[in-house]
């Protein structure tokens, strides 16, 4: 799915993963690991950033922006020691954004608590409406706030941390991948379906753990392994101890980290992203084949499914779209023409590449239609003779409340528009959608420990007014099935 | 009390009191008034700044710095709101400072609920530690945060924000000055014993309330009056409705607000500050009197003092000491000259006023004695013949539990040394302390009407440790008490 | 003269010195000892500071904003060097401020030049003119440029520095206090009229040269002397030498040093500011004696001369105005009433201290006359009885050529209006100049020796299309001569 | 050639041109253009940014940092103006920095002057020295100085700007590619032999010249055409007048901007990058055919590169190194592991992309030859069996004096060691550099017009201690010509 460029009603609401998160313990300070492992977890989230450590007591710091902007060297000084964990969280706007950053830090009787949170609580509202009418007041609009307040209650009215560990997430409901401290310890817990990745690393004599893998490459760390489903894990500085929750005998995997998310260069749940990605552009080719000249990537989104569509195809690849590198923020100019100047500052075509070609133009997902539809016009301005559109995903139709942010039923164009009415809408001169089948044999999960609520509108756990996932034969979601892509106006029937 | 010349080891533990408040609210926007009202309450905390307005919803902006430094201008046009709040706050340092600053914001069953307080909950620790054990994990250090936990709990109890108001503060023992804002009304309350300031006003169509009458001057307001002790004020555009809470038939305004803290050209509680001032000086002189040629007070502190002197000794005042506007953050050069730097740079003597001069030196109080003793040698460099200094307060000995940032009692000069050990401590000719008759003469509050907590150690409140108020005669603070001032050295018995 | 309260449409367009320079040798790094130096010569301009120092070859760092803004802790580490100057400048505005920040540096044929200016030279625009046309391109819009550039030609064609020191002064008329640094070496000039101030001291082992002598008081150095007319001095560790530009056997110390602009603590030309600030105030005294109950100076431009009044007059100096400290720099919120809010927020009378009594208002000087006026409304609403404007310096009328900002003869509301007049505008109930005589008399200076043009309109220069000062009676300034005050309206006779 | 990973001690000393120019003329504000026409041109420079424009008088900005960091609304808003120019400029430290920003703009008797530089005059020293001797003084360290120096002298000599435009270039020898504006009209001029590229387009009812020719297709201009050798450009806002300076008949463009810095999506002189880069790796691939399983190239600069490669040679491209994108700045933590952390958060392998496989790794050329090594090491690291070097440029020798900041001739790896040492210095299999006749058969210019200094040593203009560039048959260069790559070690002879 091609990036946001900038202008908010230009832009596609592309699907923010809500945060990374981190996490550390080793017999000296661990606040350099932390820092380095938040950089490398950027992807993950460009709005806010924050660590916590713990050095007899807890110190902390949180702010707006970028990790690298966020901490001054001096900062860094300040924020020595030997057990931390950290966050950076998506882009969002309005007053309270420092506020919902992360990590949030509470006192207890117990001690300090910090928690960093990556996930949606699905019954958050329902929760935090609950412990209002008993007289709670909530400080931030954050799941993290009532996640780590019914910890610190359960924690209070058992006496026990562990204990208090293992039942606190009984009212929770949803997804969460969590790095807490409590005092001077670090424990990691993923939900009991898996649905946020996690996974703990080791190296310098520390153990880590992570939302991705990439982290550990990154700074000469070993992989160890994911956590399991609704395991409890807690830190020492030479190996860990584990526990579980109850879980059920399948996971939730989402769905989206292996197609738009995560970095390709990171495993998750055994799974290599860029296999993942490749492997659906293979079965893109496999689905929708197509008498071409070129396959053209939109950049850097569509890139490793390009490679497997021209693997499968025998079409070469052409870097056909320049990107911007340094076109990152929103442009300032209140000009009429800033819209549609946005999406040119960020990508340009190479005429050469493109012209007269036909093309096979790939991109992860398609959320609103807006993005893509730029994309086409640009490469027809630069004279393409054909464009057919392939998406690596199978059409989103339905909100995520488990840690992509759509929320809104509307604003998903498949719900608009039948396929054929999609490729004219964004003028191409075919449209493939990657098949539900396609999708999961490329994930290399069965399909029962995946979840594909915003393809299917069927949840994996509870949602109030959506589906339970049962059950249910893939033949049922046949609508999106390969066979011969969606082709425009006149020529669909071709 | 001379200023913290800004460099930690130097200077002085002067009393901090904790906050400036300020609310309004009229049928358009009020944030122009709340923002210059902060501006003119600046001198009651220079650390952060805060402002919350309602608009629909509740909009906030907390900031470490000073009123101008928080807000641009696209800041408070953001902020735009016919009700409101606001609190500057005093100096601290930390990792947590950011999330203590106020006003404090919650969501809760009933609405949003922000706070700003001025005081100091005496028994806030012991609230906090009860609840903690409860289950409740606070967010903050501050005490804010358990005073706007209880009322949010008191509020989900009771269903009724009015009781709930009247009833929440029978948890707290000590000083407090609030404004709060729940949902779109604003409040303010004032507790029992009246202890901080807060008055109520009125222009442009709009109530205000605020820490200090200067706002409703520097405004073009109308000053209407001090809140009753225990008063709870609900505060429309056209006018304000009140309410009591049970209180004793005596206060306890805080003595220092007058000695000190507060800007000389606020009237609080029936009192200017710079006629109590003046008075004091008058009594000073009375007390300690001496044959000297000039009258210098030390630059800002003492100059209403030195006026009082002046009118009843005879003495001309003299500015002999020339203050430094610009020197007021703290100097970044890491040499070890620094600290004798500090005070050269922010107060420079008048050769040619002070040479040959016996000289009456004036202050408002004495904590540490470092930062008068200074001042004592930079007259005697200057060439003062005699310099006898006259303190416009009582020793402080005990600490202050009520909302000024002196908190323990080894800190206090007049703990380790009597006075004339303190007059040869600070190397002047002779030493005069007011004394508390002649205070509470000044203030033109009967005795039982005002907290001398710090004087005397006999506090308003039950303090865990300390000793409670009861009746007692003037007559058993008699130590302090004018007569002959105490000389240094040999000179004591002249 | 009242300060800026802030707001340009609302302020006395008060005359601003151009700028405070300082310099200083060592056999060690001179740095902290520039940089505190510069926080002293804060007063003298706040809107750019910068430093040059050599340290085998040059660095320099010039900012916009006040001293501890511009430069950081690393900033300082930077700057390390055994020679350095630094130059602070009033505030302007316009695209190009950065530019104009000083110290100007150049690298020329012979090393690198850096030079710190306070002053005006007269011709400046006329020898910029003349090299322009010979090709010479300016990068600036600052005489400093102007003054640089014939130094580095003069060099350039002399190849002796000391021999170009000397010379090229010969193209400039003005005013000129001059910092020097080429290479390694620091140079200090003062113009043949000694117009500006500028003063050498010693101390730690290093020379130093300041524009006023409270630099030395705060650093522990010991002041010298001022540098006379036309000398030139070049500074070394342990000493300096001195040589003489040409000059007349009269100089033109600018009076308005004396009666505004420097700090009342430091001495210029063997007299101290503030004795000739109380002198003023006498004179005052005498020349308008009046029946009255109180003093209130303009704080804080009118406090010594108050004094000095008092001691003539008998009258009590009472603080009837406080000033916000807080408030100094530019207000954000762009309301119609931001004007009136701008002075009520800069200062506030004491109703108690001035209600009913008969007022001696005392100030600087008056440029445009609506300052003064808001101050005497401010003590009519506050319920003064009778407010008697007494001002330390005869009616300023004429542009200043040599280092005030004073440009245009219409701002002056003495040009516009007779004395009465002006009583009448500002609503005093009198109104008395100090007269030229009394001025003379109280800066213990020949008239001959002093520079009045912004007074007398006669110019110690040759200023085109302005007179030129010859030797003539005092009798010719007999206008604002003393006797009786112009009194407002009817009671003008009494 | 890889990026610089961002820490001084390990990165390569890429070639890094110094800058980006851009100008405009029109009939409404040109400052929106010029401003989003600089974040274009970003990747030319990401020191320092600056705009000058022209309305009524000149207003400019200049600042270091990115365009998006330096120019704030308010900022963009108070450069309204009809003419303009900008610049971003390469990165640099030391305490002049903000000196050498540029526009840089000076006052002249003619009027003001503002001009932005892309190149290097190579005798802009002996040029300064001269002048100096001559009295100039000189305020930045720039060679821009110089020029716009001898600009102003030249018009203020001739009187006549389009004469003196003509003129002053006599003394200049080197790459210059200029924006000017002088007063209200913008001018361009491209050096007699055309080293660094400078175009025009049009747009808007505007008239643009820009460094390259990506900023019109983002603009939704229209490229007209590329300035020609010593043409100088006189903008309207509905044309552009032209003439032309004395030129040979022959060119000398700079073929590193095809090689790595132009934009892949730029036609310079009638070449697209794009198409030049995937021809260089075309004809690496028949140069060094090798037996291999995937083409790896090194992100984002050698990407056409490998397309080229994998058209020829039948072998697929593979993302087998992924790029973190937000890791751009420096970074803070003074730790000793930084270094060898740096590149790791940079570029992470795909493992099993590349495990096991023969790898063809290609980049656009080499200085020092660290990076690449590192390269391999990751590659190797994550199981790679072979590795393949292939730079698609000939060994880099010699010092560039004409734009690219690559100055000394012992930072060359190609100058220490032989081909084969190279390839075991990087720890290649084998590597094969690009053929001079390669390159020059790639960029489809004649060799006679393009400049290959840094590869042949001899140079287009005459350049102290260096040779002059003659006629000479390609065979010379036989050195680096390709046929059989250099194999690492005992494999070279294979």
């Amino acid at each position: 799915m091609a990036r946001d460029p900038g202008t908010s009603d230009y832009s596609d609401p592309r699907p923010k993963e809500k945060c990374g998160i981190i996490g550390c313990t080793g017999t000296s300070p661990v606040t350099s690991d932390l820092y380095y492992g938040l950089r490398i977890l950027q992807h993950r989230g460009q709005e806010s950033a924050g660590l916590a450590v713990f050095d007899g007591g807890l110190k902390a710091k949180r702010g707006m922006g970028l990790v690298h902007e966020v901490f001054t060297k001096e900062d860094l000084l300040g924020l020595r020691g030997n057990s931390g964990i950290g966050h950076v969280r998506y882009s969002t706007t309005g007053s309270s954004v420092l506020d919902n950053a992360q990590p949030i830090v509470v006192n207890t009787s117990y001690g300090e608590i910090a928690l960093a949170h990556n996930g949606d609580i699905a019954n958050a509202n329902e929760i935090r409406e609950e412990l209002s009418k008993k007289g709670w007041a909530f400080m931030t609009t954050s799941d993290s706030e009532v996640i780590v307040r019914l910890l610190a209650n359960e924690i209070a009215n058992t006496g026990d941390v562990k204990r208090a560990l293992r039942e606190f997430t009984n009212r929770l409901v949803g997804a969460y991948s969590l790095a807490l401290m409590i005092n001077d310890t670090v424990y990691a817990i993923r939900d009991p379906l898996a649905i946020r990745p996690l996974c703990v690393g080791e190296g310098n004599g520390r153990m880590m753990i992570s939302s991705e893998s990439v982290v550990f490459d990154a700074l000469g760390f070993k992989f160890i392994r994911d956590l399991k489903p609704g395991e409890i894990v807690e830190l020492r500085a030479d190996g860990f101890e584990s526990t579980r929750l109850p879980h059920p005998n399948h996971t939730a995997h989402c769905m989206f980290e292996w197609v738009y998310f995560a970095r390709p260069d990171s495993v998750l749940d055994d799974r290599l992203v860029y296999d993942a990605r490749v492997k659906i552009g293979e079965q893109l080719a496999r689905e929708y084949p197509i008498t071409a000249d070129i396959i053209v990537p939109v950049p850097e989104s569509g890139r490793a499914q390009a490679q497997g569509y021209a693997q499968a195809s025998g079409l070469p690849v052409v870097e056909g779209l320049i990107k911007n590198r340094y076109i990152e923020r929103t442009f300032i100019m209140p000009d009429q023409q800033e819209r549609e100047i946005g999406v040119m500052l960020k990508l340009n075509p190479i005429r050469s590449a493109v012209k007269n070609k036909r093309i096979v133009l790939i991109d992860d997902s398609i959320v609103r239609g807006t993005t893509i539809r730029k994309i086409v016009q640009i490469l027809r301005l630069a004279g393409a003779r054909e464009i057919h559109v392939r998406i690596g995903c199978p059409p989103i139709r339905f909100p995520c409340y488990l840690g992509i942010d759509m929320k809104t039923r509307n604003q998903f164009i498949a719900n608009e528009k039948t396929v054929p009415e999609i490729a004219d809408f964004i003028n191409a001169d075919s449209l493939g959608y990657l098949s539900l089948r396609g999708l999961i044999s490329a994930l290399k999960h069965s399909r029962d420990d995946v979840c594909l609520g915003c393809l299917t509108g069927e949840y994996p756990v509870p949602i109030p007014g959506e589906k339970l996932r049962r059950e249910k034969p893939l033949e049922m979601f046949a609508e999106s099935a390969g066979g011969s892509p969606s082709r425009k106006k006149t020529k669909t029937a071709a």
